[in-house]
């Protein structure tokens, strides 16, 4: 019998009970000759009293993190002695046998709830930082999420369905990690970047309702806060439009924020066109607990002698208070935009009595200064900042000033929760805007894939009119954060193929690309749709933790290097060999079956 | 609105009704001008009925899967039409619309419930095949299993944590899976062989209940129905033995076999020793469905004058009625036994008058003639099979020819489930006995892995006979298969130090083989044991599939080819660059972190 009872079970009612608990010695405290020591186990902290005697004798040898065995009488902690703040803390234990299950050595950082210690030295001993109570209790919550998002799918008789990671590569695909077959020497798997293929196999297949918390790989060069090995919880469903598939979406995400954040997040989530959110926020993920919305002023400045406004876009957001700020800041403000790639950052200055001042003041016409500020609502002694040029990357610059705004002015409630779904999304974007690798031959690509359907209203149309088409695809963000991203997908050959004749995709290289699932979607498909969510971000988010890698058991750092195993790491001549790492492959591809292409997952994370 | 109703809900009580049903056209008869179609989706099928007129009309261009969509009203079948096979049998939808949602080309194969199709073809098109009524029950039976393992586990507070499976290579392990670092070209990751390393790294954490269905993935040559990837039930517990994890273990096996094969385990499972089970049935994994025991003669022939049965072993096992197969099935025997590399199959034939003949017979003295029948319990007309060499091999040829006889004799219940515990197993063998890559220098090998704890009894003496030491572990089989299990493993140092002494391991290349965890053992671990389950095999169980590859959604065929996408396949030159498959390694490993041993893994599946 390894215990009787778990330490952090122990209440005033167990007083005069013998018992046995297992646990690590978190804290010692000395008072003359009694030994008190905090028991740890995984339910929590008892006290456990060594008094003179033998048993203290004993206890002296104990240092941090042993691993011990105790058995005790519980007893009522002396009166003034409580401690309010631990569930045990009425009672303590008065040992009357002790055995050390096994020693520890001094640890290399304390386990305390705060700690300095590099984050690499907490991963490469991740076992003893998984001890401290707050990394405890993450990988905890995490079960739980799990937990939760399943019970409401089960309820809705979603299938689990496991699908392969050992699959194939894209012809392009720089981006997909590799596996040589030992057993078809010259030939490589790939590991998926997600399961959008076989979900979409498995509506053909009839199973309606999928889902599947499912890892995905995907060889990017780290940014920070990147694993090559993540997380996302996938759906898909058949015969169902867009609305059924937010509805599920919104019942796995009201259930979570609702168990774990104890919040209850308003039905249904508000929307916003992915047109508006560009033009509000600046951003297809904007941060909704605060305001300070961009205004656009190209045609305000339509005739402005400004040469710098003279452009396809002039936009302004707003700084609360912002004309006090010294010059000293007004220079760090374009040293910011200057890193982030923008020629500086444009700003004038409203003064307590309405004057506008600072260098593009001057610049402006009098009736431009004069209806400034009531334009961007501006009021006096606001800062208000400028993009001027295409209109993409000004709307971004902008709104990346307007969360540098809410930071610096403290707008953002840390307790707020707010989610809005970004809807009605372009199908096609031009290729000069995208840093994927592209598909096609043409100067547009999918902003989601290839497959994604067109709203119903764009149906006949979108191929005549690509840059206006809306998709029918929608994207879930959760405090400026995107925790998820889905979208109906086609299901007509006909439209399919107008599609890839917008894409420039010809009908040999679609064979060549996605030639399965073409093939798949002769017999029958049903109309489908589904949705994936970042799973590593939404813990994250529920969690309040500060990295993707605080939610993860065993995260990669930087570059994909895992401190506590040493991976990735140099391999034997001998396994080399046997691998087929240098064979030559088979004459000629199969030509006939096919792959992934590179922009056709649906992207979390 | 896709549909109103699914297709198998529909009852008597929806008479009268108008419901809109999407489906597959699942079958198809013409009576006179009146068209009728078996509706399908996931829910079931309804009979859809187009009248004469423009419905029927319409209906004429319907073909076998063409996914469509119909608005109707449910009526009761005409008295005497109808199906009790079906809960929807007594109504039927006069479709007053129809939308043919998408076309079907022409089948591969008919989709029955019985089919004569290759499997490569039913792979090849495994999203065809997944719409047959055994395939589709056989996935959706699979994430019940998840649901209800889970349930269990989530009930006895176990944590569900994911471990990584982009992690470490061993050095020696020809068997791992290998992934080409791109950020540290030179470098590889490797896919795990279980989650073994990082479950007890878990319980050093201190999480104490660790379970996950858990990706595996293992480079073996593809003997029949293994998969490059499968799936386990991977549990690990601190502050427990042996008895504690076969308890969970029964209490999620009980719970699966309950629900979904309406059958309840008698618990406990009984157990068996290894011993016994080597001795009584010629292996590990005996199936004890039915009896025909080995009986050993090592000892009554050891003054035996036929040459062949002086040996260090001889066993023998009786069919039943087998006197009276012809010459011709006896000489099939031989070549069977040949077949799996022994050199024949001595029987003798017991008449009925008890007289014993076959050309052993002769070979024996009197007396041994005399006794036989009786000291192997052969009734006249039975038919006795020997094996005598070397003891392991001999059981080994006799266990199969036990399995062999219960087929031809037919007594296996196919309807029933036998599970046992086989328990006590040897800590070490001989190197000699093994097929598997081996870590140390000595003769002895460890059988489950080296960090697996002696039988309390034997944990003082185990280093001093260590042919007869016996481990605390423990393998959980169902008619046969082997479908789970596990240990309890070394918490203490100086005990994983003897264990390295016997298997002739020396500091240094602990250090290097198993670097990582060891350092871990250093801080004070718990007790811990665990066990894994091969759940692709337990799903194929309880589906009463053939194979492993009926239980897994999208399989790969033998060597490791998926006939739907073609993986693997050959990358490009310029995947190959980027992927670093051809960079030299940066000089020298790391040298103090270390990695896992080939021999170390729960294997199952």
């Amino acid at each position: 019998m390894m215990r009787t009872h778990e330490a952090g079970s122990l209440r005033t009612g167990h007083a005069g009970q013998s018992v046995t608990l297992s646990g690590w010695v978190a804290r010692r405290r000395d008072h003359g000759g009694v030994i008190f020591i905090d028991l740890r186990d995984a339910s929590g902290v008892a006290q456990v009293v060594f008094r003179e005697g033998e048993m203290a004798e004993r206890a002296h040898r104990l240092r941090a993190e042993f691993c011990i065995r105790i058995t005790g009488e519980v007893v009522r902690r002396p009166a003034g002695n409580e401690n309010p703040e631990i569930g045990t803390g009425e009672v303590e234990i008065t040992v009357t046998d002790l055995e050390v299950l096994s020693e520890s050595a001094p640890l290399p950082f304390p386990l305390d709830e705060h700690l300095e210690t590099s984050e690499e030295v907490r991963l490469r001993y991740r076992y003893l930082d998984l001890r401290r109570p707050g990394p405890a209790r993450t990988i905890r919550m995490r079960s739980e999420v799990n937990r939760i998002a399943r019970q409401v799918l089960h309820d809705r008789e979603f299938i689990e369905v496991e699908t392969p990671t050992m699959t194939r590569s894209t012809p392009e695909g720089a981006r997909d990690f590799l596996i040589p077959a030992r057993l078809q020497p010259g030939s490589w798997y790939a590991l998926p970047q997600s399961p959008q293929l076989f979900k979409q196999l498995l509506m053909v297949g009839g199973l309606e309702r999928y889902f599947q918390i499912a890892r995905c790989y995907r060889d990017e060069d780290f940014r920070a806060d990147r694993q090559p090995e993540f997380t996302q919880l996938d759906l898909e469903m058949s015969f169902v439009d867009q609305e059924d598939v937010i509805e599920v979406s919104e019942q796995v995400i009201t259930s979570l924020w609702r168990e774990l954040a104890d919040h209850e997040i308003e039905r249904p989530i508000s929307r916003i066109s992915y047109a508006d959110a560009m033009a509000r926020y600046g951003t297809d993920k904007p941060d909704l607990r605060f305001g300070v919305e961009l205004t656009e002023l190209t045609d305000y400045f339509r005739d402005t002698p400004f040469r710098v406004f003279q452009a396809p876009y002039v936009g302004a957001v707003v700084m609360p208070g912002g004309a006090d700020q010294p010059r000293r800041q007004l220079d760090a403000w374009q040293e910011w935009a200057k890193q982030r790639g923008a020629k500086g950052l444009a700003y004038v200055l409203v003064g307590e009595d309405g004057t506008l001042s600072g260098p593009v003041a001057k610049n402006l016409s009098d009736s431009e200064r004069d209806g400034l500020a009531k334009t961007v609502s501006a009021s006096p002694g606001d800062c208000v900042f400028f993009a001027a040029g295409p209109r993409s990357s000004s709307r971004a610059l902008l709104g990346a000033v307007r969360l540098e705004i809410a930071d610096h002015c403290g707008l953002v409630d840390q307790h707020a929760w707010s989610f809005v779904w970004v809807v009605d999304a372009p199908m096609f974007e031009s290729v000069a805007d995208t840093d994927d690798v592209t598909v096609g031959s043409s100067r547009w690509t999918a902003v989601h894939h290839p497959f994604t359907a067109p709203n119903p209203e764009w149906a006949d149309s979108f191929d005549q009119d690509p840059e206006n088409a809306i998709a029918s695809a929608y994207d879930l963000v959760c405090n400026g954060n995107e925790i998820g991203g889905g979208s109906v997908r086609i299901h007509r050959p006909e439209m399919q193929e107008r599609v890839f004749d917008v894409l420039g995709i010809s009908e040999e290289q679609a064979k060549d690309k996605f030639g399965f699932l073409l093939e798949a979607f002769k017999y029958g498909p049903p109309p489908h749709g589904g949705v994936a969510f970042g799973w590593d971000r939404i813990c994250m988010l529920l969690a309040d933790a500060d990295s993707l890698r605080e939610v993860i058991a065993f995260p990669k750092s930087g570059g994909g290097f895992d401190p506590l195993t040493g991976a990735p790491a140099p391999i034997t001549a001998e396994q080399r060999k046997e691998a087929g790492v240098d064979a030559k492959p088979a004459a000629g591809p199969a030509d006939s079956i096919s792959v992934e292409p590179q922009g056709m997952v649906e992207k979390q994370g």
